[in-house]
């Protein structure tokens, strides 16, 4: 039983966060805290939130469940006012798509308290931000990953695993290092890859009829492309060196495909589009869970 | 009214379009021909044919109206096989996703005869392929974009514009060379780009590591990368030429990007991103339609 949650940055994920434990019934009180009055506002009409406080210092006082869902870059400076406040029984997780940095940043942050952090990264998402698109069952039978520090006991890496469980998730751990680079492949790299292709479209002078012609192939290609920018600049920097490794491997394979199609080799084609075809089919049973 | 109907490769878009016209009740006979003789019989036991024609020239005798729908590479070889049998009376369109190239086949095959050619291509499809995908209402408030020649009579181009109208379809018309430019940027690009990262990915050792955390923003982003590979090979090879263009144009997007992410220049990584989510979220009320 949570006594108090203390949620920092109440949209999509956070807000879920704090209703998935309500509508389970392990939460007391819910205040939040936030950069845009406007959203917290709908997230307390809206009943996720109970209060709203006025600093990160007295969001944190007397709160056992921390939950940080700000964009990563807020961090670092948000970890340092609230380190003052932190309680002794108080937990603090994030939900961060990368986890190195979060942990350089709440080690300074936290110092001897860094224990007290158990990061986090629920794989549930959606284009769709603010309080008001939050929604209690968001991370039903989604994964969670955890990437537990060194310095964590076991019991707080139980605890806030039973948050997760409490809002319907599954939970894994694994090292942060390894999080960060499956990551940079699977969900940095297509982000980027997509804001890249709509950017360039849109910069055209025929953009318009480009995108007045498109259909569900590009639909689904691009839908990403439609994420919060702030959001995805702060993913982008703080996986740096995995993401550039990515974008190459990518360019290559791209150049490797232009090749094909310059020299007209209709055989190596065909074996490419055959191998992608059958991976993501084999993918498929999997995927649509998500 | 449609007296017979020859479908020449009875898959999802030839299937579809087959049901589509017998629900509107236009369409008397509906004859099958294709490689795949289980996928015929499937087609004939789910009520899209009536018959299958065991040749092409069987197929296209006496039909009103006859439906190419085979890979794009096939057509060359097709056209020139059905052209003896060719009636007066019969208009024959396709559905392919280029048309300069359908365009210079038929030409070279039905010589004289072009003019009953009416070039076509249904915005519409889907990752699934065979009779077993098809259904009446895929077409249901899509595009369908014709590329008339010059040597059509407006007649013809009408009637075969009435077909699609009768399957549920919006008719558009455009000059071939355009639209092969409009769907190489839309269409041909994004489905290789998907292929490309499906394929290298599946490519690693890691490879089963990295699918097993995709998530919803990896399914969308490479759900096309499951498309038919002949299909698209032969699309590929038919718009190379608009294609390398956009291959090109894509890599210099992404190796902006790429020295951006490098130099850590966060004010312009975010206003790219600012403007693909906005453009992004500008089509999203014309895309979700599609």
């Amino acid at each position: 039983m949570i006594r108090k949650l203390a949620v920092f940055g109440v949209g999509l994920i956070g807000g879920s966060f704090a209703l998935a434990l309500r509508r389970a019934g392990v939460v007391g009180q819910v205040v939040g805290y936030g950069r845009n009055r406007g959203n917290l506002e709908t997230a307390r009409s809206l009943g996720v939130l109970d209060a709203i406080a006025e600093t990160p210092g007295a969001a944190v006082l007397d709160a056992d469940a921390i939950c940080l869902a700000t964009p990563v870059g807020a961090l670092p400076a948000l970890l340092a006012e609230i380190a003052p406040y932190l309680g002794n029984d108080a937990l603090i997780t994030d939900v961060g798509s990368t986890k190195q940095d979060v942990i350089r940043a709440a080690r300074v942050a936290l110092g001897d308290c860094s224990g007290q952090f158990v990061p986090g990264h629920p794989i549930a998402g959606a284009e769709d931000s603010g309080a008001a698109a939050a929604r209690s069952e968001l991370f039903h039978g989604k994964s969670v990953i955890l990437t537990p520090l060194a310095e964590n006991r076991a019991e707080a890496v139980a605890r806030v695993s039973g948050w997760w469980q409490d809002c319907g998730a599954t939970v894994a751990t694994m090292e942060a290092e390894r999080h960060d680079r499956i990551f940079a492949a699977v969900s940095h790299l297509p982000h980027l890859a997509a804001f890249a292709l709509v950017a360039e479209l849109a910069g055209r002078p025929e953009a318009a009829l480009f995108f007045q012609h498109a259909g569900s192939g590009f639909r689904d290609f691009t839908r990403i492309a439609a994420s919060h920018p702030e959001m995805w600049r702060d993913i982008a920097l703080a996986n740096q060196g995995a993401l550039l490794d990515e974008i190459d491997h990518y360019q290559e394979a791209l150049a490797r495909l232009r090749q094909l199609l310059e020299s007209g080799d209709s055989v190596a084609l065909h074996d490419l589009f055959e191998r992608a075809s059958m991976a993501r089919r084999t993918l498929t049973t999997y995927l649509d869970r998500s």
